[in-house]
């Protein structure tokens, strides 16, 4: 795959649905992209991979790399081959700030993809991380009810994410969405809220061509209705 | 890419919104496929790509084979590289009995894609071919109020289709979606109702992988709202 293509695994409602028991070998999302978002079997923790690299940042705080991705599984992941085509310097306040940012620099994005990076230091970051699901199928509405949070003040790290067209929620997450990775590699999650100390690099792409994978020989997979939850997604996700 | 896997080019919610002015070259299409569904530019007549032969079905009741793919544009077409994993022969009774047929082959499908085609002679077959839009920007339900519909009976010819899962609605048509054309090329276009006459050749595969690829420097496309017309889709594409 060439850079700057999506490349996902399974669809966010599967997630909404409770299908995490099975999925693919990290090792066969990262023949696809170095950047990039997700989870793990049982919805334990975040995904965030970086440079190729991918932890799993649990919901006691600790955050584990995963040193063995043909060992390990995800039933739902969006990567990157990143190569950002833009990059800029600018102090950003929130989601909000982060949305503008990447309208005013992708003025012909408003139906592509975005993948973003920014590396710098946080004054706040506002994370979650989910916990795990309690028995199969358990849905992600119930596994995020149970979710901890956690805030980290004057933080070095680095945002992963992406930002998805309107038309593809259910199958992926509409709008923007982020994890967060300390520098130290010690600490991280789903991103609530944030706003950087002063001025972060910031690295982006717009993308136009959606590869996705679907599950395959798995029956929790072929059972679920798969209906789409917009609004349910957007509480959870957005 | 690999047999059995789709690709399609823009989303049926671009259609809906009249997005027709650009598109890409045909031939950008049939290096990912050799089977399936799309329409041209301005929405002019309905293509159905049979054995990696290119035909536009028009309104007036015409089939003009595409010679050169490369000098022709499509604004949307679904395509796969089809190697039928299943064949059988069956007496099909319209788009309820074909829906059976496939739930019975694929049991394991229910959210995945399914490329078919149908080979044999029809006691009837009722399409209709839409003839294209009056202005730039005009809606396929508009395009479509105009349509021009065909019975042919006792006709001898070929089903090209895909079943697309729930969760796709809107990036493409949920459920079944069929073009007829004849076995002399001289008739054909978007199903509506058909029946076999007696048994016919029926060739499926199931498939897990979807590339999709968007318009890119189309400021049409660009500035499309894209909403999700689920009920609309269905209306003039069900």
């Amino acid at each position: 795959m060439a850079h700057n293509e999506v490349f996902q695994y399974s669809i966010i409602s599967a997630l909404m649905d409770g299908v995490a028991s099975h999925g693919t070998p990290i090792a066969r999302v990262l023949e696809h992209g170095d950047h990039g978002l997700g989870t793990f079997r049982n919805m334990v923790g975040e995904m965030i991979v970086l440079d190729g690299q991918v932890y799993q940042m649990k919901a006691d705080g600790s955050v584990v790399h995963i040193a063995d991705p043909e060992a390990t599984v995800t039933p739902f992941a969006t990567v990157t081959r990143f190569r950002p085509t833009t990059a800029t310097r600018a102090t950003v306040v929130g989601k909000a700030g982060v949305e503008a940012l990447l309208t005013g620099l992708f003025p012909q994005a408003r139906n592509h993809f975005i993948a973003v990076r920014m590396d710098g230091v946080f004054r706040t970051v506002n994370v979650r991380t989910a916990g795990g699901q309690l028995r199969p199928r358990e849905g992600m509405v119930d596994v995020c009810a149970r979710q901890t949070t956690h805030t980290f003040e004057g933080v070095k790290g680095t945002i992963v994410g992406f930002r998805c067209p309107e038309y593809v929620m259910g199958i992926n997450v509409a709008g923007d969405h982020f994890h967060f990775i300390s520098e130290d590699r010690q600490r991280g999650g789903h991103i609530l809220a944030f706003e950087t100390e002063g001025d972060v690099d910031i690295g982006a792409a717009q993308m136009s061509k959606f590869h996705l994978e679907l599950p395959t020989e798995d029956e929790e997979f072929n059972e679920a209705t798969l209906k789409l939850q917009a609004q349910r997604i957007k509480a959870v996700e957005g």
